[in-house]
Order: C-alpha cells, then structure tokens, then sequence
C-alpha cells in the first residue's frame, strides 16, 4: 500500500510514461525522494518501470533509485542495460547494496559485471561473495573511518570532512597499526571535547562488536539489546574489516520474520510472490504438503481398520474432519505461539514443563467448550434435520463427538508446545521443521482417540 | 536463547543468590551491562530476578536494568516494591520505557505511582496516555534539542553540552517561536562547518516526520524508507512535539511482526505465552478455532446429505479428510504469503488477478502431484491391504480422491489469494480477517466438490 504522496507520484508516473512527455516525467523524477522512486517502481509494470528508470539522467539519482528499490526487481531492470552501464551504477552504490542486487542476476552475467566494475569496487564486491549469505560479512560495509589513538580530535574532524564516501558516520573507529579495534568515540564526544585532546583520552574502550561469519540474526540481536546504531565487525584476531548500520540491522529484522512467517506456513523462505517460476514455488511447498497428505491418509486407513464400526455408524466417519481439524488448529496455534516465543527469546526449552502445564489447561479449556459446541450440534441436527440412519442413539454419538474432541485438543496442545522446544534443545531450528511433525502427529493422535473411543463407546 | 557471556552471568547469578552472597553477586552486577542485566532478569525464577534487582544499589542502575528488561516482566518486579521507590525508579528512565512498565501495571497503583512522581516526569508520562496505544504520541519522547534559526553552531555545540538528559541524539531540530519545525543539522554537519554560521544556513529544511496520531506502523515504515535514525513527531500545524529513535522503531517492527504471526494462527495478538491467565488465552483463541469447526460440522451436514452414496461405499467417507486437508493447508499457504506480501509491501490490491493466476498454477500442480500421489496410496492399499467392502471399483475410489484433491487444491488458492486483497481493498486488516474466512470457505468448496465428482462418478 503506498502513501497519499506516493500514490500521487505514481499516477503522475504512469501518466507522463504513457503519454510518452519526457520533459514533464524527469521534472516529476528531479522533485521525488530516490526512496519514494524506488518504492513506486515496484508498483509499475515492468516495462513502466524500466522507462521511469531510463528517464533519470543523473547515473548517481539513478543507482540511489535503484539501491532502495526491491533488489529482486532491480536486479531484473538493470540486466537490460548494457553490462558497462550496469557495471557504472553497480559501482556507484554502497557495496552492501550493489551485492544485494548481485545475487539476484545469473552467476555468468554477474561474472561479466564484476569484471567490467572498476578494480577496487570489484575486489570489494567479490570479497563480499567469499563470506557466506546471511552473515555479517556479506551484510556490512568495508568504508568506515578508523584512525590511529595518536589522532587528537581536531585531525579526526579533518578526516570526517575528507570521507565524504563512508555511509551514515555516527562513531569513528579507534585501531592500533595493526588494524585492530581498541575504542570508539560518537560525533557527539568530538563536539564535546578540547580538539587538541588525543583519540585514545575520550575512546570508549569495551567495543560491543560482532565477528565476520557470524549470523545475521546475532547481529540484529546485538544491535537492538544496545541500542546501537552501527555495530563494528572484525575478525578472529580482533581486527576490523567493516561496520553494519542500523538501516540495514532494519531489513535484516524483517527478513527474518518473513522467513518465520513463511517457514510456519509451509511455503520455505525461497517461494518468490510474483517474479520467479511457478515450478520454483512448487518445489518450495510440496514438502510440507506431504506431511499433511500422510496425515490424511493415515485417517483412510483407520476408516479401513474400523469399517465395521463405520458400517453401522455411518455418521461416525462424517465427524472426523472436525476432530482432526480441531487439533490441527488448536495445535497450530500453540505452536505458533512457541516458536514465535522462541524467536524473540521470550522463552527457552528449560521452559518446557511449564509453557506445556499451562497450554494443557487451555487445549483443555477450549476441548471442553467445543465439545460442548459439536455435541449440541450434533442434538440440534438430529432434532431439526433428523440424521437418519443413525444406526445408534444421537446422544451416544454426540458423547463420542464431544469426547473425540476433548482428547485431541488436548493432545494437540501439548504436541504443539513440546515439539517446538524439543527441537530447540536439539539445536535444531523450531521454525523449519515444527510444522509437518506437529501436523503429522496431531492427525495421527486425533484420529486413534477418536476411534478409541467410539469403539468403547458404541459397541455394545 | 542467550548468549555464553550471557549464560555465564546468568549462573552467576544464581550461584551467589542461592548462596545468598551478596557481596559476590553485587560484584557480578557492577560488570555486566544493564542490557545483559535486564535480558538475564527473565530467565531467573521470579523471586530470584527481584533478589537480583535489590542487590543493585545505585538507582540509576536500577532503572536501566529494568529499562532493558521485557516491561511485562519489570512490571511484575517493581511492583513488589514500594509505591516511592517505584516512583523514584520511573522517574530515572526515559519516559518511553517507564510508560510501557506502566501500561504493564493496574490502573489503580499506576495512578497511584503516577501521583508519586515528581510533578514534571508525572506530567510527561500522563500525557503520553492521552495518546491513542500504537501511535506516535505514545512512543516518543519529549525530550530533544530544538534551537532557533539564528543559533549558531558555536552556541548549538554549548547547548549540546548542556542537554546531558536527551537520548541519543544525533540531529539538533531548528524550530521558530511558535515551537514549528523548521529544518534539522545533523551532528556531522556540525563538525563540519565554521562555528560562527547560523543554523538556518546549515539546516536541511525539508525535514521528514510524523504526525502524533500517526499509527506506530507508519513510524517504522518511514524510519525505514527514509534510513533515519531518528524522526522528529509534529501535531497538525507543524509544531515539533517529541522524537522517535530508531531502537524503539526496531521495537515496533517486531512486535508488528510478532503481531501478525499470531494473528495468522489466530491466537489473536493478545495472547499470553507464560504470564498471564489462562482464561485471557481462552478468550483470544476461541473465536478463530470457530471458523474451523464450522468448517468441520459442515463436512459432517455433507455427509448426511451424501449418506445413501456413503452408505453403499464407506470408505469414500474416509478420504474426505485429506481432501479438505490439502485444500486447507496450501489455501493457508497461499493467504500467508499473500499477507506478509501486503505487510511488507510487495503487494498490494491491484495485483489481485495476476497474483491469482500465478497462484491458481501453483495450486494446479501441487494438486495434479497429490492428486497422483494419492491416487496411487489408495491403489497400493487395496493391493497390499485389501481394501474390503469396497461397494465399487479401486480405480473408480482412487479417480474421484485424486480429482477431489486436484479440485480442492485449485479452488483453495483461489481463495487464499482472492480473500486477504480483497480484504485488503476494503481496508480492512487482512492479517486479522484472513484465516478464517479462508478456512471456512475452502472446507464447504472442498466438501462440495468431493461430493459432487463422487456423485457424478459412483451413482451409476
């Protein structure tokens, strides 16, 4: 959903590139915010977009666009100009943004581009590929401002003066010859203080750092639990290689949601929306698909195992989609809750035996009201409807319905509490894998206790 | 999950409470960051977490621990203290962080407190609560640096010197003398320029912000676009009111993001994991689990419409859980992507009939695979298990399962797709609506669609 001001630029947009007025389109380009351009491209058909993209003269507006655009959608833009120009806008951009970009182009093509970027952005741009994909080093900055303890504070305003390059400065960066990170002064400090003072006199000595393979995630971790807005990054020995700023810890916080988002819906991280091939979404989503086609089969069977109970309670299997389905929500819902509170740390496996205590008084609270729900149905039915062929008393059946209901909301609860924090104590990610077994097992339970049940209950 | 550094000051904690060693365990917390301090307060068992926090002598420190802490869990600590000392407490910390302890506390003792306060702090907090939950005029803080356009630099630096209780700051905001929002001079540019200019010649003047009933998502998105690490909030008429940092922004971006995960399991966004009542889970959870068994009492309806034909072949009925479960489950697929899509604005309303037809291939072939794979169990289990009392051909039972999947499947990301964008164009939140209505609607087509190929296909 884009903004008033934003929906205004994109008509004015989309008028001036269809009428074909490139005078009027680059004078509306010139007034907008690179920020809000690259938001609306992703609103334009493509063929718009490419057009808007093409109407901005300046190469450096230009690569701004494009860096706050959906890299996804950049990347697919900006392989329909010519190499050299690509490679000329890629190097404009701060080197996190161009590498985002980059991993979305065909390795060959980005192979070409790299070659053709000048030198010193390219070694940049493949060091940044040496590091593995989500981990501070392919997320962070190689230009920051780092100077020697000897640096007194009026030297280090000259040196914020000249490096004009370095992204968003809040802090300089205090090493020793051999690059290794001793201290950091904010811009604040050097305001505060006599110029003639020396680095080392006003550095803060404990950096709050992050190391270079380390996860994103722990990044984002870190980043908030200081509230910091730029957090160093360094190697085994303590040497720095680069900073990552909080506007990039910002993507990285919905990244991850997004993919947690995604993972407890069963669709994996990698199904693309929009772009990308329909197969590629298919191979994304049938593996947890097929945890819930086994579950339902298991439930064929068992009307297999029980047919002649079914045979003369025919009404019996008809209930059978609402006792699986009450669990498997019910289950869901637990679960969700567990591993969402494990994701923001608000709970860990040591809580198992408690977390699982109190979701079986919900499972139970809730089994209890709608069993009461289903067998007052089921009465209603009878009375209004008449069920038929019953082949049983309709309070028996009701009892059973209720009962059924009971048993697998409450199982589910405590599949749906334990599952999750047993993977985590396995170290095993709780987002990935706890849907399909908790899917599978609740179905499984569900539809045991319901058969159990029945048979004890109607077969005399 | 915490952190090694994290979990050792954890054990240390512990170790010297339950020894009852307070000069050791003060120690341990002269070390430790308040940050550790507060995150560690949460895995201690209540009463330990308060023995910790008594033992933290300065008040300042005090406050910033609990400051850090989750404010559910430093509300259920300071109450136990007395209503002065909770009052001095609120009192040290900035006002964003004693208002969310404060909304954490009942109103009775939180007026009570609020009296306690010292009249200025007592003021800003009660004005905080005029404001609307999640909006602007609730999270900032009124604390900030505003100067006059004839400030000079040299005497911006001086006031800069002189505003110690301001958070974080790295703008200085340029107001008139009606307190209207100017421009704004980061720290940097300060640095940079001779000490004599006047701010207004240094100042951007175009400066982003936010209204004070803006809605808290509005806030982080803008932060976001915008790369700021600080938003100025202004009422209607321009008037600069208070300033919102980027740490809390990455607050309101997870508990968006917490928000919407639960609602899509539909636990409601309210509810409790660990603290809490039981009967407040009770009452967040029901409503969504209705859906889903108005889904499922529809599928038992079905089967008493259908009973002649399930009668004659009983196992029919034991396959329409896995035909309203595939549906059910890649519809629940397709609605979440389909919502974050909107979430995180990659989506919006307009591109309802192509993100349908991209869906509908998806949801074609996962449905032909399944319908296949499904087919081909019930084949196997006649020919391994023997499927008894089959009333009709093995092929016949195996053609109208893989069609009632492949039907259901088709229709369900239809409707996953169709739902949470129309919801959406009719502005309301599809993260709130979506799974139910969903749920519903694909049970009773999946149901019905079984039925009817079953019908066509047996009855003769």
């Amino acid at each position: 959903m884009l903004g008033n001001k934003n929906r205004m630029l994109l008509h004015s947009l989309k008028t001036f590139v269809t009428r074909g007025v490139r005078g009027k389109l680059q004078k509306v380009i010139q007034k907008a915010h690179p920020a809000d351009l690259g938001l609306t491209l992703g609103h334009l058909p493509p063929a718009m977009a490419l057009a808007v993209l093409e109407a901005i003269e300046e190469p450096a507006k230009k690569a701004q666009v494009l860096s706050e655009a959906d890299p996804e959608l950049a990347a697919e833009l900006i392989v329909q100009l010519a190499p050299e120009e690509i490679a000329a806008l890629l190097s404009e951009m701060y080197s996190d943004d161009s590498a985002q970009i980059l991993e979305n182009i065909d390795d060959e093509l980005r192979e070409q581009i790299i070659r053709q970027m000048r030198q010193a952005e390219s070694e940049e741009v493949q060091e940044r590929f040496d590091y593995l994909d989500e981990t501070a080093g392919r997320i962070m900055v190689p230009d920051f401002l780092a100077l020697s303890p000897e640096t007194t504070v009026a030297e280090a305003i000259t040196a914020l003066r000249e490096g004009a390059d370095v992204e968003l400065v809040y802090y300089i960066y205090v090493v020793n010859e051999a690059g290794k990170l001793d201290g950091v002064v904010s811009l604040r400090r050097l305001l505060l203080v006599d110029p003639s003072t020396p680095l080392l006199a006003v550095m803060v000595p404990d950096v709050i750092t992050v190391r270079v393979d380390e996860d994103q995630e722990e990044v984002a971790n870190r980043v908030e639990r200081y509230n910091l807005v730029a957090i160093p990054v360094v190697d085994d020995v303590g040497k720095m290689l680069g900073v990552i700023t909080v506007d990039d810890v910002i993507d990285i916080i919905k990244e991850e949601a997004t993919e947690d988002i995604l993972r407890l819906a069963g669709t994996g991280e990698e199904d693309p929306l929009l772009s990308g091939s329909v197969l590629r979404s298919f191979r994304a989503r049938w593996p947890w698909l097929l945890a819930s086609c086994f579950g339902g089969m298991f439930a064929f069977l068992a009307t297999h195992w029980f047919e002649d109970l079914l045979s003369r309670v025919v009404l019996l299997a008809g209930l059978i989609p609402v006792v699986m389905g009450m669990g498997g929500n019910v289950g869901t819902q637990t679960s969700t809750l567990v591993v969402r509170g494990l994701a923001i740390r608000r709970l860990d496996a040591s809580q198992l035996l408690r977390v699982m205590f109190r979701e079986l008084q919900v499972g139970g609270l809730l089994g209890l009201a709608y069993a009461g729900l289903v067998g007052v149905l089921v009465v209603a039915f009878e009375a209004t409807a008449g069920l038929g062929n019953l082949g049983t008393g309709v309070l028996r059946l009701a009892t059973v319905a209720g009962l059924g209901i009971l048993s697998s909301m409450l199982v589910a609860t405590g599949i749906g509490t334990a599952i999750p924090l047993l993977l985590d104590r396995m170290k095993l990610d709780p987002a990935v894998a706890t849907g399909p077994i908790v899917t599978v097992s609740i179905d499984v339970c569900a539809v045991l206790s319901y058969f159990g049940i029945a048979r004890l209950l109607l077969s005399f």
